[in-house]
């Protein structure tokens, strides 16, 4: 037996016990005469005594040698310290060891295995397996794993059944790119991992399972963006004969579910929004409703001037920004600067000071009156002592930049608090979005969703405008979930190939087991889908997820700990019926 | 609103209950001036009648156009039946239909959906869709996740956290062959599936996880064996701070929980055998103990004469089949013949018959008397009635052709009864296994496993002979889990690797994240890892796994269903840096 107790749980009731515990060496303070000890595991902190009166010559001058992040095992009687310490569970006792081996010796760690360490991200991931022992990420990866079960305690008591789906699946050009495995016994063919078990859920309900979810890895060959993985998690869903009011009502309670139990936070009923007032009011299909600064239209009362600038424009639109009005001018200059990076890509900014005393300040004062600024004040919401920031230009593109400016300002004006959850609805979204480059339309979820009732006839004429059963699920201003209402008909779905560029032979090879399904009583269904590594971050308190995942890769898709990928034998390249051809 | 109620919980309460239910037509009767309808979805089947008296005209014939897997929603009253079914839930009422919408229609399905379809292996899995509708597979579906979810819950009270590990890993030649994954971004590089994970399993210990465990998918590249998928299910677990003792309680203490949460089975300790207990009594490492037949060795009494098959022998050992001596002469040669299969490989076999006399009648009478007789019978432990069967030759050959007779004949005699369970550890299994045709040793759970104390000496002298702190969990004659206390330091990793003749530069190109890791304090620890899928159709009743996977690949590694694995795109192969070498 290793230990009678953990690291974590000893009292002042287990005073005058004798107990093992093991662990590894956080830290230890030698003052000759007395060697004090932190002994360390997954659950907490104990400290370890040995003093000159108590303990054997032999055994402080072994405490003396022990180094950190040495593995130790101990036996010792619980005594209560001398000075206590408040600030953590263990900190009313001591164990004044009797015994002491030691497991296992260390090589000094790379960097200190503490809350604030002092081991940059590249050392970290190197060493990920000492990096895991820090707090914040052991607490995190323990936070997921609470997260995971609570979804699944949820999902269980509503019915749905946990089905796992294959990953050996087939490569479907749509969509994003896939990664392949090469076929050894099918020579000169290959599975590819699934983007999503999108296909499958859909035969799951053809099948009857009609509530369906699984917590399952999913795979993307993109290039890799800040915060993004080769490899994530997605809690996938789907639920037959349900129209798109019973999908929200179940995941808005399991959303409600884990806010409660993981956050101890209570949410009231989640609001919803039309996509189309998502993009008018933040310009973001994603909206941090936390806070307010809502847009404003301004075309109707600032293109009747000369200025030139907003007459061109498709759109005019502002925020007021609260208690903006204390901004220098060298403030907003740097707001302008900010704006005008290529990563926001803004031509400038038009703004007007809201004074105390209700009178107006813009930089546009040569063309727009008090009366106009007044307007301007009104359509944006200011008050007096905020700032109305304006922008204009082409509709996607000023809404993208405005939006950007708002998270921006929220984020320094200490609005988005990780510690309010305000999740959304956005519902309605736009069945097809136009492909700029290409000018082709593609599916803006993807091209099983249903159009809504009755637009199926608008693919022809304004393929743009119609509509989908499609939704989102908002939080803090993070899309946390997605789903849709599917196409369950044979006819609709060829229609969707067809406005997506497919030919029928296309459409049959990549997706006739689909479509032949279909043919076989396909019940109405949908579904959705959590990126659980963002939902877990977001209701952790963080915005990026890299802390709770175990081994993330990095940025160029590699794992630098294992240092994977890696080439492989010549011979396994034989076996797999494959020759490398390298651009040189 | 799809449905008020599903097709499974209607009972006499509900009577006069106007109810609105969706689900697939199973089949309908029509007598003309009135049409029954069996209405089926995931939760049961309920009877809907259409009639004259009480039906629209338009309505009945409606109903009378129905085909079989038609989806429709009808609305109605819950009646009473006439003729009541006590064998269904739903048996006592029917739904007296006012509304009829059909939501989708269906061709004619190439099986009929009922639990025993005439439908094959072939068409089955082409349309596993329609397969999963019916009842035994939708069961093992729903079983599975009931199991799973079962494993999540007691592991979690046990305060073991899931922690999902990457897919996309490093691929290492030993061992089974690896799935390898090209990446894009890393020119001529590849990541490999996980067989396993093993080594993060054992960097999370190093981690300081202490209890770990997840539900996850491993990948083999193997020659696929009947009842094998290249992808599989692992309830993988890992500990530090553990001895074997430990691991054996709390895995033991799981099996239990399912035992009695799923088949409601209470099962008393797990007995615990010897490696080479097993090997000597039931001549194979998971021997079933729903009944006895065990080995006798009779060398000590079968040697001293003048046969010269048996004196020649390594092994001459017999097992007692009860009431055997009932089998005529004829049956006997069959047995003779079953056992000459290539897959079983005996060259023959010596009988002795028991008589309920007490006298014995052999087939080598010639060469052994009544006496000899008698003791082959005390120490197979043979009955006047039984059967002693005597099989000869090389040891390891010998113990794998009277085991299989052992099994053959217990299914025969219908002593493997599904609904007894009876689990049993295996344990102190060999470290190294003699590879026959290579001459060299490998490892005969893996390169992690450490040797029993004090035992790594041996290496060099008797490499055969260690032993491992290695253990199999058996349940009815199937290894459901296996696993070992790992080693943890760097030196007796190193001395393995060079017995298991892997170079220094082998060995640190392979693992040396391991070995970089066992220098920064890595505690004692050690794991299991159970194969869902085995484990979920052992305690579902069932020795094949095909009906506990919802999509499960054929023998060749092929989806059926979706047509996987397929070519992919010469732009596809491009972007990856290869080019297909086909052999001709």
């Amino acid at each position: 037996m290793f230990r009678s107790h953990n690291c974590g749980e000893l009292t002042a009731a287990n005073i005058n016990t004798e107990v093992t515990l093991s662990g590894w060496v956080q830290k230890s303070r030698d003052k000759g005469f007395i060697v004090w000890v932190d002994l360390r595991d997954r659950y907490g902190l104990t400290q370890l005594v040995f003093d000159e009166e108590r303990t054997s010559k032999k055994l402080i001058e072994q405490a003396q040698n022990l180094g950190r992040e040495f593995v130790i095992q101990v036996t010792g009687m619980v005594i209560e310290r001398a000075s206590k310490n408040p600030n953590m569970p263990t900190g009313d006792i001591e164990i004044l060891v009797s015994k002491l081996t030691i497991l296992n010796e260390s090589m000094l760690p790379p960097f200190t295995i503490e809350d604030k360490t002092d081991g940059g991200e590249d050392i970290r991931m190197k060493y990920r397996y000492l990096d895991i022992r820090r707090n914040p990420v052991k607490n995190s990866l323990i936070f997921r794993s609470k997260v995971s079960q609570e979804v699944r305690n949820y999902l269980s008591n509503e019915g749905f059944i946990e089905v796992e789906t294959p990953y050996l699946i087939k490569s479907t050009p749509e969509g994003a790119r896939d990664f392949v495995v090469p076929s050894r016994m099918n020579q000169g063919e290959f599975y590819a991992l699934p983007q999503s078990p999108q296909t499958f859920k859909q035969l799951l309900m053809v099948g009857g399972m009609d509530k369906y979810f699984q917590i399952v890895k999913c795979f993307r060959d993109e290039d890799l963006r800040a915060d993004r993985q080769p490899e994530f998690t997605q809690i996938d869903c789907e639920m037959a004969f349900v129209e798109q009011e019973d999908i929200l009502n179940v995941f808005e309670g399991l959303t409600r579910h884990l806010l409660k139990e993981v956050n101890g936070v209570e949410v009231e009923k989640f609001p919803r929004m039309l996509y189309d007032d998502a993009m008018r009011l933040y310009g973001n299909d994603k909206p941090d409703i936390r806070f307010g600064m809502e847009f404003g239209e301004l075309n109707d009362v600032a293109q009747h001037k000369d200025f030139g600038v907003f007459n061109t424009a498709e759109l005019v639109v502002g925020i007021a920004v609260p208690g903006g009005n204390s901004y220098t001018r060298k403030d907003i200059d740097k707001l302008i600067n900010w704006l005008k990076r290529p990563q926001v890509g803004a031509l400038g900014m038009v703004y007007s000071r809201c004074n105390d005393d209700g009178s107006y300040k813009s930089s546009v004062d040569k063309f727009y009156d008090q009366d106009d600024l007044a307007k301007w004040a009104e359509v944006t919401g200011a008050k007096p002592g905020d700032l109305v920031c304006v922008l204009s230009g082409e509709t996607n593109k000023v809404r993208a930049q405005l939006s950007a400016l708002r998270m921006e300002l929220a984020e320094r004006l200490g609005l988005r608090d990780p510690k309010v959850f305000a999740p959304l609805w956005v519902i309605d979204f736009p069945l097809l979005e136009l492909d700029e480059e290409t000018g082709h339309y593609h599916a803006m979820h993807h091209p099983f969703t249903s159009p809504k009732p009755g637009q199926l006839e608008l693919l022809d004429s304004n393929p743009g405008d119609v509509k989908a059963n499609a939704y989102d699920l908002v939080l803090n201003g993070n899309e946390i979930g997605g789903g849709s209402i599917r196409i369950h008909d044979k006819e609709t779905q060829a229609i969707m190939f067809k406005h997506l560029g497919f030919t029928e032979e296309e459409a049959k090879a990549q997706f006739g087991f689909l479509m032949d399904a279909f043919q076989y009583g396909a019940p109405p269904h949908g579904g959705l889908a959590f990126g659980l590594d963002r939902l877990v971050a977001i209701l952790g308190g963080q915005e990026t997820i890299r802390d709770f995942i175990a081994f993330p890769k990095n940025n160029s898709g590699r794992d630098v700990m294992i240092d994977a990928p890696a080439p492989i034998d010549e011979q396994q390249l034989t076996e797999l019926s494959l020759k490398l051809n390298l651009k040189s």
